[in-house]
């Protein structure tokens, strides 16, 4: 079958493809990323969809990135199912290259002897020891809303986009907003650090009952997902209270909070901020977002929801 | 005069000069780029030869770097010459192209309310409020050396040259040992992100009299220049102490200390360090290298000696 891609596991041989497919044939070939930790779902799928549109190469990097996760989240409990990953992408057709490495944190050059002090003092999640030691820090973004239970949560995505888009050498790159906080990070970083790539951002995908698409959704038992429906079902209630002259943001977040709440969530953070900083706003005046973040059980749900006046 | 290099001053023009250069022709070129901070120097044309070695297209970046000067520090005094520059660049030749952008930090699309907060806690020398805020931190090779009394330099020196990496796109770059650290602050980056491309470190030149070559030197007296001998002078005795088997760093850094503080120096600091961690060494069983940075007037100096066993 024609339209099965190429499965790609080295870095190397990664970017050897790009550049070959990009410059082969006397003319310029528009190559667009979509990075992804696997297992995908409608959402991803759609991400892939909205690549078809910008570029005439695609590849779907699927990596669960070490880097992002805290030594207390549950990285060794992310799903993954390759193989019906593959099927999928091989169902919706159109994209040209796989890259899936094993490890893309490289110890160090043998023969390194970091001394005594770096065995104590670990500075990150990924290797402690002599290992990765570059991040990327977009230093403001960073900071609010997933930023705040999730200290190095940016620093790893950030740090794993940089090494994905050095590697595969994309000229678009699309990510989701459901992940709002990430997109306008990358957005930042690429403006910031010049790297040479248009960011697309793509529209939430959400099932027909309006909980917004995640890989995690796989965890929640029927209860909880029922219970979790109250995120966007009273986002957008208080969108539609926007619309109707509702601008103060304490009052939005108290309906929000309470709906959440009284469905048995229990919220990490409801925020509305600015579209571009991410800074909290008092009083709609601006386009802004309203973003959630609420546990249910053992899963932590993450939602937004855009409003422009 | 065919020799003369095609001066750009504009980031997209930059990427675009490299990438149909590099692509042109049916073959694909190798492409070297020298970042320089101007008032060029025999140490930077050392750099260029080097460059020249390794890849058929040249690119000297001339850019005084505002986000790796404090704001105590000399960038307003850093000396400057373009059209001398210039000069040397066609009296070497083989340079094809330079770029002398007026600023590579750009600030927030406009219409951007970061709120009161961010203009009182300015996060970089750069520009506090609503402009750059994306940093490449080498979080363990930033810490020691230079970086103890420049606690942002590095972080501003990884994060201009991501930049350049991202818009000049070059294959291979050449930084000089003289700055060792910095050397390996870049090493670690590429490595790190994975940038594809080939970090050469050239040695240091240096005057007859062992004066190690600097775009700072011009800022020294005539007596101050002479006082600053002893810098060459002792690392050169320490290395010949070690080729006679004195290994005990403590001693080595006792012996330069007093000759550069006789000399009328004032020590910064003189360490023994790992080659590649830069990790403090006590007794030299392994590659090390001698660092020393003194002030002699209002000039801050800095040299080292590779000590190979």
């Amino acid at each position: 079958m024609s339209d099965e891609p190429v499965i790609i596991r080295d870095k190397a041989a990664m970017r050897s493809w790009s550049r070959s497919k990009r410059y082969s044939h006397g003319e310029t070939l528009i190559l667009a990323l979509v990075p992804t930790m696997g297992f995908l779902h409608q959402g991803h799928l759609s991400l892939i969809q909205e690549a078809k549109k910008h570029a005439q190469l695609v590849v779907v990097s699927i990596y669960v990135n070490p880097g992002q996760f805290s030594p207390s989240e549950d990285l060794s409990t992310y799903p993954s199912d390759f193989q019906g990953d593959l099927r999928k992408l091989v169902e919706i057709g159109g994209v040209d290259a796989v890259f899936c490495p094993l490890n893309l944190y490289e110890t160090t050059p043998s023969g390194l002897d970091l001394g005594r002090d770096f065995e104590e003092k670990a500075v990150s999640c990924v290797d402690g020891r002599g290992g990765h030691e570059s991040w990327v820090r977009v230093e403001r973004l960073e900071k609010g809303l997933c930023g705040k239970s999730r200290p190095i949560f940016f620093r790893g995505v950030a740090t794993i986009v940089a090494k994905l888009f050095n590697i595969v050498e994309p000229d678009v790159a699309v990510f989701g907003k459901k992940d709002y906080q990430q997109w306008r990070i990358i957005r930042r970083m690429v403006h910031d650090l010049d790297f040479p790539i248009n960011i697309i951002g793509s529209e939430i995908m959400r099932d027909p009952d309006g909980l917004a698409m995640s890989s995690r959704n796989v965890h929640l038992s029927a209860e909880e997902r029922e219970k979790a429906l109250s995120i966007s079902q009273s986002l957008s209630k208080a969108k539609h209270n926007v619309q109707n002259g509702q601008h103060s943001c304490r009052e939005l977040k108290k309906l929000v909070i309470q709906e959440i709440t009284e469905a048995g969530g229990r919220i990490d953070y409801a925020e509305v901020v600015d579209q571009e900083s991410l800074e909290p706003v008092d009083v709609i005046k601006c386009p802004v977002v309203f973003c959630v973040a609420s546990w249910f059980g053992k899963v932590r749900l993450i939602d937004n929801i855009e409003i422009n006046l």
